[in-house]
């Protein structure tokens, strides 16, 4: 079965916003095992939409469209839909009671236009919107499955998540599973590499890898009878990709984040950490604290972006410094260990490095980043080369933290049996 | 005339990535004049990159392709749109060239694949990739101007400046020119009831708003018959704009950034800034530190989590912690009279607040935050309510500590006189 993904909003068009949408709605259809050849933006405009509309149903047998289902006269997807399909417009008494109810819990009074979101094509499954005031619609015509989806993600995705996954997943035969494996420190290539021949000639399951900073992901997905069978079907592979891959796992959910994971470790063997940033200024630190419940762990850290406030807050000698300097293996670690002295922290990770675009010399070139990592005053550092904008070597280099503090953690431990790398 | 996008790659088709380039591209379109209806999304497979080509080629003149221009057997943009256009590939020497050295300069072995690279459709227009082996391709038949760009935004974006925006304006009769002007501290829809009669009818010129966290854009885009008119349709808009938004306007160039332009602020009047952050650890100071030379003025931050954190280093009184809490406006104010006085330092803020999901109640809910902003002694602390995840919490929050840094420099060097709020 095929799907195909229309995004309706001008505002796409003019490249005022990206279009995330698009990104998140084309990994589910992937994930429900549903072939997506086709993406279309295209603007508020009742006959290009009719247009691009009759062209996807002639060619896909699932449609999702996203947006154009506001109050306001600008918004005519669901108007464009009913007419393509041959469809009347009524009012859904569901729905209207639903944005009355969101007005008066908010204590606002709706405007006329406001009404115009409760009118839905007749014969069409309406879908409960739980953080706005435009339902989502699927309409079934006799060759098409069209969805329409309102289109702020914060309203999108609830909806996606709760109501359409479930339906989609009906559509085909049996059921789609998959399962997340994420690596960090290992590159795509070098991942493709090593599943070359599993990833070969397959059929069911399936492997995907996505590429992040720092991270690869794998998805495994495979269809089956039902959820035990998919499931059958997936569990050698990932035992697989564990014995290849070994320690570059750091998860096997699809919701566990790198600093997530970092924290976990953190919090299972009940250390305390802190980080103590100069290139990054506050990222790493940023990073792990976005994890929820981290304070259990992370009491404090620096940014120390002069050479005074190294030596300062520090303790980096100036001797390291003159030396040395700011931007060497020696300096890295003497950050690493007066963090964890100063903080009384059981792990420490040190940054310092030339994120540019200025600054760089022959002998040290932008993108030079130097890593340390101190557990129970055990220190490792590390060297970078890293390459592209300020910002691209600034977040190379965070991941690139998170992932030396975890294994220099595992090291620690040696909880964990390392994989070949 | 019209113009439309076709990104090309199978690993956008799976939401494997985020299509950046379409919304580059739709911006930079915008710009030069050309309407946009339509961006299409089709994997690397001629037959359907054939089908989705012709289908632009009838309804658009302008045609953008990015993706589908490297080495492997999979990339088959370049030979698509030559058999769609019925012309012939041969080897372009420069380009040849080019990339031979491309790979001596790196010290690497050239695969036989590579050279495919240098393939360019007769009578085609190269345009040269000065970061990879792709390079790009203008081919004009008697309708359409098909441009072939690199898939990778490090290789698109410098080549569409420096290539292809000369080439496009110079479709359009006179010149397009845009102004960029950047408030902060306003909402999108105030920014909108304030422009609402500048808006309404526009033609010549245009004005289009772009809302980002904490901030709205405002794009004043003309058409004239050279630079000059343009600019001179342009000017009194601007000149409006200022009257109307007054001290909310941090920039009219597009390239600052609302944390460069807080740079600038300190740089300009010699002030030194330091960062105390909580809820969220670190964020405020990696923002500033993206900003290039910015060491001048930032010499080191803090990130104090927990309350003994905010006691220790910042002086933030137990009383005071005891009778308001972490999160309140008292705490906000002497974390950022305590990282003053530690680091020495002109400016500081602080932030302190419950990003949430958990540790909310009826009377400190998620979201609620507290800013302090220490100008020279001076103190000012604003409550802010913020809603969305964590992350979008967070986001808010510094954007919000960046925007009351500006407003509390300039009231105090008032400097600029403030227009409404």
């Amino acid at each position: 079965m095929t799907a195909e993904i229309i995004c309706v909003g001008t505002e796409i068009l003019l490249g005022n916003i990206v279009n995330t949408n698009a990104a998140y709605l084309a990994e589910k259809l992937a994930a429900s095992g549903l072939d997506c050849y086709y993406q279309t933006v295209v603007g508020d405009n009742a006959e290009r939409l009719a247009g691009v509309l009759k062209c996807a149903m002639e060619r896909s047998d699932v449609i999702l469209l996203s947006g154009g289902l506001g109050p306001t006269e600008d918004d005519l997807t669901k108007e464009t839909v009913a007419k393509v399909c041959g469809k009347k417009l009524s009012v859904d008494d569901h729905s209207m009671e639903r944005i009355a109810e969101f007005f008066a819990v908010r204590d606002i009074q709706p405007t006329e236009n406001n009404w115009k979101q409760a009118m839905v094509p007749e014969g069409a499954k309406v879908l409960d919107n739980d953080n706005g005031t435009a339902p989502g619609i699927i309409l079934e015509t006799e060759k098409n499955r069209i969805v329409l989806l309102p289109g702020p993600p914060a309203e999108l995705i609830p909806m996606f998540e709760q109501q359409v996954i479930s339906y989609l997943d009906a559509l085909t035969p049996g059921v789609i599973c998959s399962r997340m494996v994420k690596l960090c420190g290992v590159s795509e290539s070098q991942v493709e590499d090593t599943l070359k021949d599993l990833i070969d000639g397959q059929t069911n399951p399936t492997i995907a890898t996505y590429a992040k900073t720092g991270e690869v992901h794998i998805r495994v997905t495979a269809s089956g009878e039902n959820a035990k069978a998919a499931g059958k079907t997936i569990k050698p592979i990932v035992k697989e990709l564990k014995s290849r891959f070994g320690g570059d796992i750091y998860s096997t959910r699809e919701e566990t984040t790198l600093e997530m994971a970092v924290a976990d470790l953190l919090l299972a063997n009940d250390l305390t950490v802190t980080t103590a940033e100069s290139c990054t200024g506050g990222m790493i630190a940023a990073r792990i604290i976005n994890v929820p419940g981290v304070s259990e762990c992370y009491k404090a850290g620096l940014v120390t972006y002069s050479n005074k406030a190294k030596r300062k807050f520090l303790g980096v000698r100036k001797s390291t410094l003159d030396k040395y300097g700011a931007v060497s293996s020696k300096t890295a670690g003497e950050m690493a260990k007066g963090a964890a002295l100063l903080l009384k922290a059981d792990v420490a990770v040190a940054v310092t490095g030339i994120a540019g675009p200025d600054g760089g010399t022959e002998e040290k070139p932008v993108g030079l980043v130097y890593i340390g990592c101190c557990v129970k005053g055990e220190l490792t550092v590390k060297e970078y080369h890293f390459s592209g904008t300020r910002s691209q070597i600034r977040e190379a280099t965070t991941s690139a933290a998170l992932i030396l503090m975890r294994s220099c953690i595992l090291k620690y431990f040696s909880k964990v049996t390392f994989g070949k790398k």
